[in-house]
Formats: structure tokens, sequence, C-alpha cells
């Protein structure tokens, strides 16, 4: 086992670092890695907390890291929101209430660009949270904003999709009916010290009562900034992770990312293969009889698979 | 040969259109219609129209088309520069002087979102170009802005790239230093009229000097709105591909082009035959080990690579 793998095994944030930047960057270790690690991985709690900009998510987080780490747990978290305090250039910026967090030595914490990713920042996050549960992160905070595909993406590879909203604005509750009522496995309405903030509240649980999968979304008030309302949300965090472990529902889950992530390895495996297969001999011609019109590309796809895969 | 293809081959404006949205979406309708296109193009010459925001892509791409129609040249634009004119809401929107554009039977103008396309808006705007160069469009001008990847991909798979700029910022030359000069082919200081112009082109000519490729890029300055300097830089463009079909360029460029499209076809097709594959029997199996920690996804997806490809 090289070094790498063995820093990210015993939590060191160097190494957790390093190993985050190859993921991100595609770059072939990328895949050593991950390959190295898969069998360390697989018993974090992987929460995703979401919400329009301006909704107090970092704060949140930061709060919610604090709770958690009262009670022991080990963080990762990873910043994919360009809005999020936590992606403010030097890190966390001087934000003294959320230096605490950088200065522990159980929580990471990633921010992450939303563009210039190979593949995406959805992926990159993915698979950096990968990384997070193979340094024996407990619990691992995926913040995202919106609902773009990246975010559906992110969603689709969580555990817990909290999602936040404040009574700020007044078209909220249309913003969650146009796309987060869908994912949400708690809603939080933050800033609850705010007029409005009950009423939001009784909207979405109305919203919420149809949900027939026997866990029915929680709707929590949080004041993030004084800690109101936090340790329930923590709460309920954990108790859907233990809903979640007893049904179908996690290896569901699990099964879900696996196979994605199959199948985006055997497209790395085919790109990987490729490159030096086009530029040669049977590849070449191929090639050149694409250029002549006499082949589509598709024909040829098909004919250097079958070479590249026979055997 | 369906009415979908056939109406592409005629050129006409709903088949074009209809072919380049499914191209768009990524529908498993594109590749069909990719793979039945194929034999139509490579005969079209793609130009790349790129700079900053505010240097007057949109005015100048304007100007120069009535300059190739006068020349009798039928002309596909794609537009993926979120500040284009040509992709402002309603397709043209009001502006009168665009407007005879879209009216010409021989112009066809396309805008794309610069994100929401699975695979990325360069992709989709290198297939739209297919679609187009089936069409029988002697011109094609895709609109780019900046030089982010998206950008570098569309340069990628162009013939001539044209890079403006404009005396208005100072720190232009910062710019063109900063990525585009690696990419023009063609340098235009438009908004000539105003002071500063003839410093910034004798600039540009200064940092193109040493290029030896055997084409050194001309610097044109114009100004779009009244139409000076566009016969020259038509002129200039068309030169551009004579050159490249008098050396091993064009040939050069299209086999890239087409090494990326089998590449891309072949993820394609792994994508398509992975998810009956996985669901069951040997994939549904080697998912279950991938789960249980056994193997890793990286050697599953070698297991069903050969699997799928073997015969």
């Amino acid at each position: 086992m090289n070094n790498l793998i063995k820093g990210i095994l015993e939590g060191r944030k160097r190494e957790i670092s390093k190993a985050i930047s190859l993921v991100e960057n595609n770059s072939s270790r990328a895949y050593d890695i991950l390959r190295e690690i898969h069998r360390y991985t697989g018993r974090s709690h992987v929460v995703g907390i979401t919400g329009p900009p301006g909704s107090g998510k970092s704060t949140l987080i930061n709060s919610l890291v604090k709770e958690f780490r009262g009670k022991g747990r080990k963080i990762g978290i990873i910043a994919i929101d360009p809005s999020s305090e936590f992606t403010g250039g030097a890190f966390l910026g001087d934000r003294v209430r959320m230096q605490s967090l950088t200065l522990d030595k159980e929580v990471f914490i990633r921010s992450m660009a939303t563009r210039g990713f190979e593949g995406g920042v959805a992926r990159a996050a993915i698979y950096a949270a990968k990384v997070l549960e193979a340094s024996g992160k407990d619990l691992i905070i995926i913040e995202t904003v919106g609902v773009g595909q990246n975010e559906i993406d992110v969603v689709d590879a969580v555990h817990t999709v909290v999602v936040l909203v404040t009574p700020e604005t007044g078209d909220e509750i249309q913003v969650l009916k146009a796309g987060y009522m869908e994912i949400g496995d708690i809603y939080v309405v933050n800033k609850a010290d705010l007029p409005g903030s009950d009423d939001m509240a009784s909207e979405i649980k109305e919203l919420t009562k149809c949900v027939e999968d026997g866990w029915r979304p929680p709707v929590i008030k949080t004041v993030a900034l004084n800690g109101t309302g936090i340790g329930e949300l923590a709460d309920s965090i954990e108790k859907h992770f233990i809903f979640l472990k007893g049904t179908d529902k996690l290896k569901e889950i699990e099964l879900r990312k696996i196979r994605r992530e199959i199948l985006e390895a055997a497209v790395e495996k085919v790109k990987e293969r490729f490159s030096p297969v086009i530029e040669l001999g049977e590849g070449k011609n191929l090639v050149e009889k694409v250029f002549s019109r006499e082949i589509s590309p598709y024909v040829a796809a098909e004919i250097l698979l079958k070479k590249i895969f026979k055997d």
C-alpha cells in the first residue's frame, strides 16, 4: 500500500486533500486511488444539504458540525455551492465562527469550483466523498445550491437530503414546488425568528403529506446563527439514516451508486484503451474509412470496441 | 431514408431545427441521425468566432453573413455565447438589422444555452454543426465567448478561429496573452474607429510574429456596425480555408474530429449496452460483489466490457 492510501486511511488531511485534487482533475492516478480505497468505503452517512443562495446553508452546516462533533462524530464537508461561505477564496476567509472547524483534526472541509472539472462537479464531489469515506469520516456533508443537473446528480448519490428554505422570500413555496419537494428527506425553515416562518413550515408540512414510502419528511425550524433547532435537526438526520438501514432503501441507494460507478469506470477504461488503439494499425485504417465517408464513426466504434475487449 | 434526414439534406429549416434539438438533448435518435448524415458531411468550412463579451461578435457576424451571402454562400450560425445577441430570448429579438438574416432561406441561426446539455455545450455545438454540414451549408459559424473548456473544445473542432478584440479596455492585450493568442488564425480589432485601435493592432501583430506553421495570422481592423473591413475579413477567412486545403492541416483537423467522434460513439455504445446488462444475471452478481467490497467497480467494469463486446 502506498503512502497516499495509507495517509487517507489514517485520516491525515494532507493526503486526503491530495487524493481529492487528483480525483477532481480526473487524473489517471485518480482511478488507482478509487480502486484501492473501495474496500474501505460504504460505512459513512452521506448527507446533502441544499437550498437557494442566502438560505444560510454554510451557517447551518457550521452549527450542525459542532453538534455532531459534540457526539464524537468525524466529519467531512464538500461545498459545491458557488455562494457558499466555505468556498470564498482563502478557505474560510476570516469568518471567525467557522475558523474553529478548520482547526479540528476530525473535520475536513473542501470547497469545489462549480465548473472546470472534467466529468462535472457532481462526479468530483461524489468521488471526493468516497475518499472521505475511506478516511473514516462518520458523516459527510455535501453542500449544494439549486436544482440543476449537478444537484440532481449529487442528490442521487447521497443518503439523506436536507432542503433548506427561509421565510424571507415570498415565493419560496413556489420554488419548492418547482423541484425541491420531490428530493427532500428533511425540510428546514431557517431564520425561523423571522415573520412568516410558521406559515411556511405549515405549508411545507401540507406538501409532504402525501409521501408514502414509510418516511414522512419532518419540517424543522432553525435559527442557525444561535443554534436554535440544530439539536433536533441533528437527531432527524441520524433518525433518517437508521430508517434507511432498517429498510431496503440504504442498499438500494448504494447499489445505484455502484452501478453508476461501474459504468463510469467502464467509460474510463474505453477512453484509456482507445487513445493508443485509434492511432495505429486497424484503428488508423478505421479513422481513414470514416474520413472517406466509407463508414460512420458509429460503425468504427463498434469494431474497435470488439477488438479491444474481445479477450 | 426517413423524412427528417431527407428534410435536412434538402436544407429545410424545420427539419434542421428538429435534428439539432435531438442532438442537443443527446436523445437516442440523435445517434441515428448522426450516423445517417455522416456521409453527407465534411465539405463545409467551419469557423469559430470568439472574443470577450462586448467585443461586438454578433454585429460582426451579422455583417459577415451579409458579405458571404453576397457571394452566394449558404450559411449556418451557432451561438453558444450567453451574451450573444443571437441568444436573446425570442430568437433575434427585435433587432431590425439582424431580422433580415432570419428571413433568408439559406441562413440558419441557432442559439444554445451554455448549460444543461448532457455532454456539454461544446459537444452539442459540434454535432449541430454536423447537421448543418449535411444540410449543405458552405460556411458554418460558431460564436463563443472566452477561453473556458467549452471554448477550447469548440476551437479543436473548427477549421478557422477568428479572435475578436476591441480597443475599449486597456488590458485586452493581457487577455490575449492569457489564452487567445494561441488559438487565433485571424485577429480582428473591432470598433476600430475608437482611439487606440492602431496600437492594439500593432501589438497583436508583434505577438503573432513567431508563428511558424506557414500561416501568419493577419490582424484586421473592422467597424462591424458600418461594414468597414468586413470584405477584407471575409477574404481572409476564405484564404485560410484554401491554405488549410493546400497543406495536410485540413485533413489533420478532420481526423482529430473523427477520432473524437469515434470515441464518443464508443462511450455512447457502452452506456447503451450497460443499462440492460447491469440489472440482470452476471451484471447483477457483479454489482453485489462490488457492494460487499469483494471486488472494486473497476474490476466489475472490465469483466462486463469483455462480456458485452466479446463477439
